[in-house]
């Protein structure tokens, strides 16, 4: 059955809805009653359940996060790069639990979901959801699984800031926290990208004030611009360079042409797509435009930028985290200038300030921020060390 | 009747609109038959005309780059910091040209000028104008005035390509380049924002294919939205967090709040406003879409994306600088990441292989690619010095 799938993929995989009864209470002072979480698993959860990982999804990502849904599929989950037999997050070895987010589009409770009080979508009537919610509703499913300790948290980006909360409300509930291509809040610059983007979906006619839905629309215009605008913080201007600079047109290069091939091999001296860069950023805006949600969007946005553990402790990150009691593993990418290195080296020093026991890895990588979601070597081989130890240290029935 | 005006200024200042009968060929293969050229100048004239300084702007500049139009004036023009008697470009020495380039919307030919083919706005139908076609229409300009060979060509961003363009194709017609905060060509990131940009001009429902004019209206969202992004790329990182986290709100942090200044000391679990850095930027996209036409900033960054002088010389652009005469200054600012430092040492080295002679000061600055518009003593006291130079040199009644 799996024989067209790579050996080396979870293969075929089914995303289940978990229902909570219970209300949950939201930063915000709003009161959810009630939720969806949509989930999938991979691995087996060993007697003692110690060998359980929770991954924590990005501001695009969901609970598909390894596998395939069909035979058919043409990409697997998110994160296939890390998580599977033999990979650094080993399905042989833990039982991984993924997600989709409060708030998310991809089937747990949010925005495109029904609104009890009202029979029909939340859309903006969906509550601002923060990543302290997102935990909250974390610590919720993990009971309902039975755990009692996650053997580690990891996350990337957004996912990486759920690992750091973890790690500050539930010491006890986590024995690992690995944070990747992160940062312990955003800067203005990374608040002033968000704001473009949530902008340009609001500004959007068919945005109806988010009710989008009743109107049988979507702002797909601001969503796509929302898209691009993100897309190029995600990668680096050396991976733009190379990625869209391989041939030569027009624009015949001795060296590198700094990612400047034409699409047609000449300039049109109109406002068409000139350039193979703006090419692909129309194909990636467009593609997302037509699969996500735009209140999920602005969600997410939010709670990337309301994200400060600090805030509770005078500005003090490292009073944050002086009853944490997991270890840290904290990965940054050279080349991410979303989060930068600097960025994961602030953190180091706090955690250290704090007593904590920290890995870091700081990967040469001309992908940017995107390079998380990458198998590149270096950071493999050292994600794979690091989990080999988590799985030898706590999950008792080892072998 | 220049008493409110700062001593250090050219004080009050006319602009006047100079008509050319000659037709124009321009890059695209199209041609402007007669246009006009909206023109400021600074200082006077010598006698032999030998102490000429042309400005050339950026892609929101225009003629008005120093003093006042009237003593009502709440600002001076664009480059009043390096403008002026006494300062780097000293009025008291030269005799300063500051032009709107052609398809700009301060008073020279472009989208929102009247098409004599068809009596109603040009718009859309204006064509795409390259660096060179600028630079062309600028000798026009110069003839006109009976100047042979300007002292110095001066412009920092867009206005740096001009001048390395007229350091290209007119060697014979200036003495010195002086290319500040620029680049030799775009990088495909670069044209990713300026793609953005445009993308959200001509998807806002307002833009009616360019012919928003004759429909009383402007695709304002659309401009804004241009421009919000852009502003994000002419700030530093740094820049913002200093300008945004002076004061503690909710956020009150031990040092750096990374810019996190709240707007109204609290968070609006909403889709509002709650920083202040969203607050600035959609200040200053509002007021620039009240003031800039969309048609024009289409042209002005299609102008950025084109402009390549190497591409004329299979891809190695020293020896684009084969058949220059002239000496060059180039300044770069060290936080500038639009056109960072980088980008002017690799121009260096192609003057310097083409046997030129070059003078280069990289200035350490928090201000990002604005930079170059701001007083920062060590940029002011190196321009200053290197124009001291050109007067020397070059002006011949020089005392």
């Amino acid at each position: 059955m799996n024989k067209s799938l790579p050996q080396d993929s979870v293969g075929l995989v089914s995303p289940q809805l978990i229902h909570f009864d219970e209300e949950l209470a939201l930063r915000s002072g709003k009161v959810l009653q009630g939720f969806d979480l949509m989930v999938e698993t991979y691995g087996k959860l060993n007697a003692d359940k110690s060998n359980a990982v929770l991954i924590c999804h990005a501001l695009s990502g969901d609970h598909h996060a390894a596998g395939y849904h069909s035979e058919e599929d043409s990409k697997p989950g998110w994160w296939e790069s890390c998580i599977g037999p033999g990979k650094p997050i080993d399905t042989d070895r833990f039982f991984v639990v993924s997600l989709n987010n409060l708030g998310g589009c991809a089937g747990s409770t949010g925005p495109i979901s029904e609104n009890p009080q009202t029979g029909t979508f939340y859309g903006p009537d969906f509550p601002v959801v923060t990543v302290r919610d997102w935990v909250k509703s974390q610590v919720m499913l993990m009971d309902k699984l039975g755990i009692q300790q996650w053997a580690a948290v990891v996350g990337g980006s957004l996912g990486g800031m759920q690992v750091l909360r973890w790690a500050i409300s539930y010491p006890e509930r986590l024995h690992h926290a690995v944070c990747i291509a992160a940062a312990p809040k955003l800067s203005a610059q990374n608040i002033a990208f968000n704001e473009v983007a949530r902008h340009s979906i609001i500004s959007d006619p068919n945005f109806h004030d988010g009710r989008y839905l009743e109107h049988q629309t979507s702002p797909k215009q601001g969503l796509m611009l929302a898209r691009m605008v993100g897309h190029i913080t995600y990668l680096s201007d050396n991976a733009m360079r190379s990625k869209f600079g391989k041939t030569v047109g027009d624009f015949e290069a001795s060296g590198s042409n700094f990612g400047r091939d034409l699409r047609s091999g000449k300039l049109s001296f109109g406002f068409n797509v000139d350039f193979q860069v703006e090419s692909y950023l129309h194909y990636q805006g467009e593609r997302f435009s037509e699969n996500f949600d735009a209140n999920t969007y602005l969600l997410m946005t939010k709670a990337l930028d309301y994200f400060d553990p600090s805030v509770d402790f005078d500005g003090d990150l490292s009073k944050a985290f002086a009853n944490s009691s997991c270890k840290f593993m904290l990965v940054s990418f050279s080349t991410d200038w979303r989060f930068p290195p600097e960025r994961s080296r602030e953190l180091v020093n706090d955690l250290l300030k704090a007593g904590r026991e920290v890995t870091y890895v700081e990967i040469e990588a001309d992908e940017g921020h995107d390079a998380f979601l990458l198998p590149i070597p270096r950071y493999m081989n050292a994600f794979s060390a690091y989990m080999n130890r988590v799985f030898r240290e706590n999950c008792s029935n080892a072998t």
